[in-house]
């Protein structure tokens, strides 16, 4: 039993609302227990200098927190005048995660930016923030595949993310901020519905972990990554049957 | 008749939701119409270098749009590496109203910091971010009071703001984007309880303005401000009665 | 009577020196009291990005302060690596001033600057840099028309700014550095030639302000306003009488 | 057979030169193949501020490439005026990687700085670095240990670090850039001489990969980690012995 | 002769204005021709922290160029936010140059800060700035010998600066732009009232120069110094005497 | 006698190692006794935009040194997010002395840019910096020369530089980081293979020198700078027979 009544397996209460931005080209609000974001998936016609001319598109993001979406305020980014490491290395996180599973010729020469928003942080704010994203790109894309009729849809196959950790001894799915400040071992992992390994990140900087504890780790990482691929699919409803094909 | 339906005098619908941060001292969601603004309020038992040693408190405000809260992405001002002008100036004007009904005497060496982000933008979003930061304030002052006993109430009157503006001719209250994007004249208040003035901010880029229409706007800013603060005290409840005791 | 000797509707001693700039298009040293600005326009023949193909110029204002033109010493911002924000408000209000009276269209796809640089500062240098960069602006267009053999003027009329204040009680005109630290109500004011209002901005951070003293204040700025125009024309000579033409 | 010769489960040629610098606590150059890395350990008798008064000390570390370590020339982090997202993210991988071996208490109120400047580049820098920079620390370590005659020796365990990738539809251990650029998955390994993980970071950006493929790197690394940590050991003579002392 | 009628050995025409800035405790106008400086020295009664606790003053000097100083108009440093490497030369130079000839310990644990601005510039404004800084510096000095009775006078020698150079195969002083952009070798010298060297800084991007033109240029800067410092000592009039005493 | 055994005008121990890099198109690490440059050099075809449609080449340089190149650790310029003023004055000094031999012309538009990186820093670093720029200039020149057939080699003459000094009252050659913090005057000098000066720039911060030490200096400067010229030759061996042809 974990402090707040959940199985080591359980996920946090998983709430996805959509359309919660009317000039976005997809959004959604995705609630993981008390950890809140705002995913909005903005298209562009165009695509950053580095990609020009290759007939691809692009998918990119960008990660912030509000100031008070912590415990103890902290200062914005755009006033101290730069991104903070850990900003940096969630944002390329997300970007190159979705990316694995975006055909880049399908989409054209179009960028899609996501824009993941930490409205309140109690832990998986990164990993909450890819699960969230895959499901406004999904819409946009959509959108733009019935206005543009794509005659290939440019997702190839689901992705959500979810953390898992060892906490007191125990592997435990999902950990809150409470559990992750305790965790001895904290792993972020992303996976794709076909059940293949797109990013695990696994840190031991209290303690090392065993190869035992990685395997117990990325099966219950699975499994909740295909809880919450469940949830994807019910919000996304009839584009969902779109992806793959 | 206005497009979205209106009266000239009308405010659009006003939504004020109390309590949407776990964390924060005070925290509201308001709504004007399509413009939505989470403002937190966030206590820190200390004040700015500047004011050290005065055996007074210090109010601050910083104001801040998500990329997509506009038609058009925005680039994050944390990106571009600094605060752009316009940020700065509407920080300044939220942070100098909110100060001048606080007695900073009162309130002892404190700092809190209103933090006003902007998740969707449909005009207003300066004057609506005070009219809520009033609000999430006033509720962290009074955990303030409580928590500290303090012998008078730090906030001396109520405070909010509205836009006002000379659209086709007319001058109307409260004005969304379309109609901000097509004035000729265009003017923020905000004004006190008592029904003083704290701000008036009238600019005729388009087209200069006469003391005519300057009395006219400010008549339809007070009537609507006064209507703003009667929902301020509905959401503040008991700690409303406190003001200026 | 005020500390310095004034009656309350009484400018400081103004004093406009034309060309002292040998490159500029256009340029002033502009002194009120103690306070004194040059101010240059330079035209460029291109407009930002954001204006081009559209056949109209731009006008944009820049104000910056000598490091010793206070009694303290200011730190540079070039050395902070950044602009403050009184800065970017003051230099979007100048520049926002202007445009109200000039024609884009007429002026075509050219841009010009005006340089606000405040060699000493006693009170009242966004007013006085609106009221110089007027003339020098004014210069630079005379000079354009002439070469470019303009068929229209492209200024439409003339443009000052004074503050004026509740100082002790009394409303005053113009204040003085001394007088503005101590003022209950701060309002700068600017007006065109016909005596419209482009700009109207009050603060009442010390206390709020009453609707009556605002009339008060909107009066005395209106005279004074009318009395610098006076000094703008005497420079101008010729160019003065093709405004508005 | 790989294209430079080697088998699947080849290092590249190692050869780590210490004592490469005459200021530095500690120094080794560091080669793998082509990539070359100079790491050198900067002992400060203080913490940074949010570490002071626990009675621990602190390591932290800092990454940068010669701007023509890579084929094509790089603009200097210096000259943009900030450190990339990839920086930053190697730079929180080096220096969270060498903590999970130092016992911060016994270290003492002290920061030891890793310096990492790749000097050539031909993959698997971040790797390599952390490979140099621990044999950097344990010198510098050693030789605190010495001047303070510290009871406990700080270091616990060994710790290095390769890249391992599918290439070809192959593991492979240690690639190098042109490896790299071809890999289908791409995994960074830290372990401990135990045989511990410390930090497992795999990336299947171009395919995602399967459990199988993962355990199949980890082996790889895992030997390979090994034989990385006998040459530490053959360079750091007497004072291996300490470590975990 | 030269273009502007001048002989090879002739200053331009040198006007040196005391106390244009009334808050500055030393203060200049110079002109040399049509370059014009505004020279401010501010004391502060501390001294930056490298300096700290060794019963020493500091002098340090800050330079800019207002934006249509030049022909074409410059963007502000501020605007860009960082200082370029032409301003930080110059103004390392001159603070360099200034604290040779000031005895710090006389000066006591105070920082004079010279801000040399320059309001037109039309070539030799760094020479033209030191010539200046050091009588507004001496000013300063004076004031704070007299107001805190020091036992020494803490200015040693005079000091002054002057450009000279080889403009169309003869040895020139004094240069204007339109000579320095033609000039084959370019060079600054600083000198003593005794006549010693400061700073030689020559430069033959053009062509490199031999020691005899080299030897001409010293000759010609050395009469031009003793003539500026002519100047400089008819407007320190009764603190000159105390120089060096 | 100085203090490392070496008469007043004797050079340190100078190595010059090529072809360091192996991306680079020249590259030498040179050492002077304890200090220690990598130096390469980088070769595009284009040109900044304020040398486009010229016809004509450009040489710049950069400089920077490793964090512990020093006996205290510097923190890195990336890290500060700005360049400090002595290293943007070096390099705008070595990418200034090796322009002036360079035919801009011969070369073509092409830019070289030369990056010192000093690794161990003891004295005279940009000095050394030049000295090994020109050869790693020279290789890439002549690379480059063989590949496109120039008809006019693009160097013209040999460039080296050197330090003196007046060190306990006498001039000596080459100083040390030890003599450089005790010498009275400084004075780096850069000159040609024909013996003409480029670039002489002498401070005597601490005490004004005299025409007499000036003298001696160049004299010094002038024979170390030909011995250094004959150890460029020597590495250089074909290529230098082209330089001036």
């Amino acid at each position: 039993m974990r402090a707040d009544g959940r199985k080591p397996d359980d996920l946090r209460n998983i709430v996805i609302t959509p359309h919660v931005n009317k000039y976005a080209e997809g959004s959604v609000l995705i609630e993981a227990g008390e950890t809140k974001v705002i995913c909005t998936a903005s298209v562009e016609e165009r695509v950053p200098p580095f990609m020009k001319g290759q007939g691809k598109g692009w998918i990119t993001a960008e990660y912030s927190m509000l100031p008070r979406a912590t415990q103890v305020r902290n200062q914005r980014e755009a006033a101290r005048g730069k991104l903070g490491g850990r900003t940096m290395e969630i944002q390329r996180l997300i970007g190159r995660a979705l990316r694995s599973v975006v055909n880049l010729e399908a989409l054209g020469e179009r960028t899609i930016t996501l824009d993941c928003d930490v409205i309140q942080a109690d832990g998986g704010t990164r990993t909450t923030s890819i699960t969230g994203a895959f499901v406004a790109m999904t819409m946009a894309v959509d959108k733009l595949a019935q206005q543009h009729n794509l005659s290939k849809f440019p997702i190839t196959d689901y992705l959500a993310s979810v953390s898992v950790g060892v906490v007191q001894g125990e592997p435990v799915l999902d950990l809150n901020y409470a559990e992750d400040s305790n965790a001895k071992v904290d792993m972020n992992v992303v996976m794709t519905g076909e059940g293949a390994f797109v990013e695990v990140q696994g840190t031991g900087e209290e303690a090392p972990f065993t190869k035992q504890e990685m395997e117990a780790l990325l099966q219950l990482a699975e499994s909740g990554i295909q809880e919450l691929i469940g949830k994807q699919k019910a919000i996304l409803g009839s584009a969902a049957e779109k992806i793959g094909k």
